[in-house]
């Protein structure tokens, strides 16, 4: 369904398999999943995608956790279906239990909930959050 | 410019009024600002949307602060511009610092990035994704 | 703030005035609002715009005013200030209520509530909706 | 496929077989589509959220089919595939007739075309319409 | 999974046919794609949408191949599977290389991200660009 | 009205001038435009922004127009007031033509306007087209 080819790590150059590698390594995984193997097919994007996102996604003033459920808020207002997948696993992964689950996605509720009433009545900005 | 009038408390009815009140004293502040004058306009729906937006932003398995930048990241992607400057204040308010920031909006940045390219390629949920 | 010029009638070319003139005939007003100044940049793209607008937008199947908030509800999601602003003023001239506007907005609101829950779960489609 | 279980009346809780028992009244069917038994990972969000559509979906100002209209224009528009299916169900149930649904689309495709050219010119907002 | 029935020639009325025909002989293909087929419910609409596409998308001050990396653009952006999976070949079919599709993939993402950090910070527009 | 504070040469520690000197040099410009303000809070954001834009923007085997355009309909779509004005300004420095502008517009509208309908129709991917 992808409207570019998957590449396997079998069939890749060695600068793509460098990534794969180093993914693995992160990640602690032989897995690797299909964005990374749909954008193979620009290596140098590829390359610079996954040091962005390596770089991005790190722990720093916000943990990885908070990073990866801020991610699925994003991926979810944007209807990035295979986003949300995967950001959900990843967020699972990083230790997000049922409870903040639940609790991540009653404000995603929420927040689309008041964004649609806000853009309805045009509200407009208090001055006060004009700084 | 919003589409609806604002309702100021001392043209409110006693309903608007409680529930100003209760905005009041659960964010230690006399300010109301304009969403709820707008949504004032329905008695019902104020009272509705502000008991849920109070039980749902309060701590529980996240902490108040995530779920702020929660709301952020889906008010961005929702363009909608009150939102992100009121709850952009409100995290402020909850004590996000510069360095939070700074990490909230390269998030965004590479969220929406990686959700332009999946959506452009149309990448398919992987196996292992669908649980 | 428009990327193109607002063209004013006495500025317009004939074509443009004759558009100008079914639009204010049709609507039994002399105001023509920016929308259509902003489209007159492109004479051929303004008539079939306006022409299609009228047609689509008179009563038929549906009333004109049900249309007219359906023509909202779409703008609001799709973040066109201009388009909610418009049309919420055309719901008005239409005969729409402070009650129905009410109504409308709390549509929206739950609208925009459950469309985030499904997809921040990627509910899949029964197969009874499958037709 | 979706990122939670899907709950059954057979392994629900009390307070969530009390939600299905309403649903099935109110609706007049047995059936219980995806989104309930997703949402019910989550009883009082189930619950909650059950009662809101209930209370904002019934006939007041606006009749039940216009209502599901706007749902559906919101759920287009915000790209919720399983939204448009299930509002778009529930519209046929409630009495929608073929040409309701082809003037339906004719007006979502307006709305979204004058949207992307109002956006693409950013035309500013007429004083008239600033009330 | 289309909430419409899709006409097939054979089941079609006259003014569907002539639709069919001319998009078969502007083509030069016998294959008809679903969308026509699903827009066909409404013979008026289908007529009116077909002359409007083959309108806007022939070569003009922007070459052909130009116009559909566009509107993959816009549909990316609007989460529309569908069309991006069809203008994606519909641009193959104009010539587009695998160069030209990695710039594609490159600008959107790149645009996505800035989009998302601009609404972020509610950069506010620089006189300049306002003319 | 920005949510950051715009940081200006004089203010700018080394790294951001050193930006801000490219910006100027690449452009052939003294002016720097407010983005580039904005996200010089974050100095490595900011540098590795720039990096990016100016790579992904540079003429390859899509032309810099063409990217220009790419991204002026990402930005309309995504509802980016602040992109949609910049992108629009560097597309008519970069020699777009007013005829190529209503061409844009023109290829905007129609997406946006089958992108809603595909959408609504829940328009099934053919398989031609799932390579």
């Amino acid at each position: 369904m992808t409207t570019v080819r998957l590449i396997e790590y079998q069939d890749a150059e060695p600068a793509v398999r460098a990534v794969y590698d180093d993914i693995r390594a992160t990640r602690k995984t032989d897995f690797i999943n299909n964005f990374w193997k749909a954008l193979a097919n620009n290596p140098v994007q590829l390359a610079a995608t996954w040091q962005a996102v390596k770089a991005v996604m790190a722990p720093g003033a916000l943990d990885a956790l908070t990073k990866e459920l801020i991610y699925i808020a994003v991926s979810v207002a944007n209807s990035c279906e295979y986003c949300t997948h995967s950001h959900t696993a990843a967020a699972r992964a990083k230790g997000m239990s049922d409870a903040q689950h639940a609790e991540l996605l009653a404000v995603i509720g929420m927040a689309f909930h008041t964004n649609g009433l806000v853009n309805a009545m045009q509200v407009e900005v208090d001055d006060v959050f004009r700084v």
